[in-house]
């Protein structure tokens, strides 16, 4: 008999302690079989991927989203150069930052320790199945995964391979578990006292869905309108090249611009240069009534700003100064990634300093928001939340800590009378 | 005219980048003016605290209580020496725990800063209101700090020249605001858009109830069930003095003991020992049926064992081993403060993995689960979330980072197409 999501939960609530003592060699072993399965079994995984790429065909998907859904050598490739960095990495438990001696025989530690159960609902990536799998399996959690519907025959064969990899490794069997059916989603959601966490990727409104119907602490951004301010010291051609990098190279990531504030003293120069190569790779500008009576774009209403396009469209504002670009950033933006193009440090520095995002570029694209990029290896997904893990989520946003204290004996009325006393030593 | 608490959210929103560029000495310059005007206005301080007191005499309140409510020399020292030791402490803001080499040229760095606007409500505890203050101000935090009404006229006195050394030292008005109205807390709640984080601290009903009303992330512990494990291979009079001082100590605290584990090995020797220390000092003893039967307390159920009773009251329970102790406090515990009392380090280890707790102890007082016994000077409250801060929450707990990442010009296609590619150098 197939166990409900709660009964699931629970097992995993069970589980989790005894993955969190399984040594790092333990983890790894778990990873570099999950590799070797995947090579010895690819043509299984490829021909339920091509189940699933005819499906998608049948069903008239964009071919961009046709692309995200494939698994092929490629894919496979990346995927296990993933693992083998994954390996690598020095382990993520049983760090630690704080060795205390407090007073005599009686001592602090503070000691990374993985979150527990996490919940992660992911979009139809087959290659995010073994991403997020592989990443948990390094930190010690363990995780309920449910993936898009569109890829369910792929995700079937991976991970069934990843499980199977799991239990040889003698990783507890509830250490991973795949949910299927869309239901599940509202089941998982209500298991606040089995899951430690959830990680919703997809589009604003089913994060917020999810973050409005559980008690579950929920880590992810609800959306990306990520700005780039062109200040008055700008290289006008760093400029333009990165706008349009951070519009056009994947419109439909959350990393990818949404605003343009040109600083009012170079605005009749770079406008124009602006519309110019925008139009040629197919953006349209939307503006406010100032930026259209400078270059003749649409114009748009103040409170549009909060607006992010996932699409070849981008909002353009003339600001006065820096001041007016920080608030601006901080009013409407999402707190994700804004960039400012300046050639003056002072400028940029003040920028940096007080916009309020996880990411704070200078002179370069948005899109480098990324855990891959970063060098992390991999990520669960990108925070925009300001608590525990903020922007691209690698291992370190995957572990937590606890405090451990040894003491003989020791009580804590001999420290109120005053008869003993704190030291305080770092060791 | 009053600001509403939308409006004052609002304004410290605005102020919260400016106080994240302050530098530390304008941070800990505004510390030593609130330290200098506490002691120069002290007897106004004392003057107000006297009309709470004799207010709170009039209404009967505990003596407990009334012990927390008072405001005299001896408070005033010890809240001078916090602060003193805070502005010893080392800036928490600026620190770089990241720098990456990306690609020539382009370096990103994670960097460490202020959370943003904290909305904190607390008991009615005069040095609280200065404390809380005084972490907010080193860590370069906005704050709307709502006190208990017991202390209305002495958290007035103190918020006065609180704020008046926040303004003296050059810090941004909005820095802290003092709510005193009751229903300001719900206006707090909605403000979703402009506070980062709510700290409440007082009963497990009144954090659930912040808990459930707001969209704000939450930090804090709705509840302290805390458990001693006394192993068979236990030192039985170091448990007894620990269990006694875990008990009365502080019985009205969150990492007070309300839980006492027996191995069974050790049940008929312990046991009775326990009874009479208890006994001794007033601890009333409820058991399971396996435990009456042993010394003949009152019966509980299994399900009581969630009993937070902050009271002179014990649970016992005999348990089989190690493993169905650690079992037993991670389904009914509070992931607080729990401890082993054992002589035998291998089962110590176990139980300090195993035990999925903020604070895991051998042989000592849960009641050392707290932020000046750990030497964080002091502490805005204690978390038992398992994200961002676990455990007493000091300066660490109150900010987070940021990415800042520096290019020339950089742009995410150029790496995609493979005509150039990262080389991830740390510095």
């Amino acid at each position: 008999m197939q166990l409900s999501m709660k009964e699931v939960a629970e097992h995993m609530k069970m589980a989790a302690p005894k993955l969190a003592v399984t040594t790092c060699k333990q983890r790894n072993d778990a990873l570099l079989l999950v590799k070797e399965a995947l090579l010895r079994e690819k043509e299984a995984v490829f021909a339920a991927n091509h189940k699933d790429m005819e499906a998608a065909a049948e069903a008239d998907i964009a071919p961009a989203v046709m692309k995200r859904l494939k698994f092929d050598e490629g894919k496979l490739t990346d995927v296990c150069k993933g693992i083998e960095q994954l390996v690598s990495l020095e382990d993520p438990l049983g760090k630690k930052d704080l060795s205390r001696e407090l007073d005599e025989g009686l001592t602090l530690y503070r000691v990374s320790c993985p979150i527990g159960v996490i919940g992660i609902i992911f979009e139809a990536r087959p290659d995010a199945l073994v991403q997020i799998s592989c990443l948990c399996i390094k930190s010690g959690n363990c995780a309920i995964l449910k993936g898009g519907k569109e890829t369910v025959n792929t995700n079937k064969v991976l991970f069934s391979i990843i499980h199977k990899a799991v239990i040889q490794a003698g990783l507890p069997e509830y250490t991973l578990h795949q949910a299927t059916l869309h239901n599940e989603i509202d089941e998982l959601l209500a298991c606040d006292r089995e899951v430690d966490l959830l990680i919703p990727r997809g589009s604003n409104q089913f994060v917020q869905y999810i973050m409005n119907h559980t008690k579950i602490p929920v880590m992810g951004h609800a959306d990306g309108v990520c700005h780039i301010y062109v200040d008055k010291d700008a290289d006008m051609q760093k400029a333009l090249s990165v706008i349009v990098d951070a519009k056009i190279q994947y419109t439909a990531a959350c990393n990818a611009v949404e605003t343009i504030l040109v600083h009012r003293d170079i605005a009749t120069a770079f406008l124009p240069l602006l519309k110019e190569r925008l139009k040629e790779n197919n953006v349209l500008i939307r503006g406010t009534k100032e930026a259209a009576d400078t270059i003749g774009c649409e114009v748009m209403e103040e409170n549009e700003f909060h607006t992010e396009y996932l699409d070849l469209i981008v909002s353009v504002k003339i600001v006065e100064d820096k001041k007016a670009a920080i608030e601006h950033i901080n009013y409407f933006g999402s707190h994700h990634t804004d960039c400012i193009i300046t050639e003056n440090d002072e400028t940029a520095d003040v920028f940096m300093e007080m916009v309020d995002s996880a990411g704070v570029y200078r002179n370069c694209s948005t899109r480098f928001a990324d855990g891959f990029r970063y060098g992390f290896g991999a990520e669960v997904g990108i925070s925009t939340s300001k608590l525990h893990a903020r922007g691209p989520v690698g291992l370190e946003g995957l572990v937590t800590y606890k405090y451990k204290l040894y003491g003989d004996g020791h009580v804590v009325s001999e420290y109120a009378s005053g008869k003993r006393s704190f030291h305080f030593k770092n060791l």
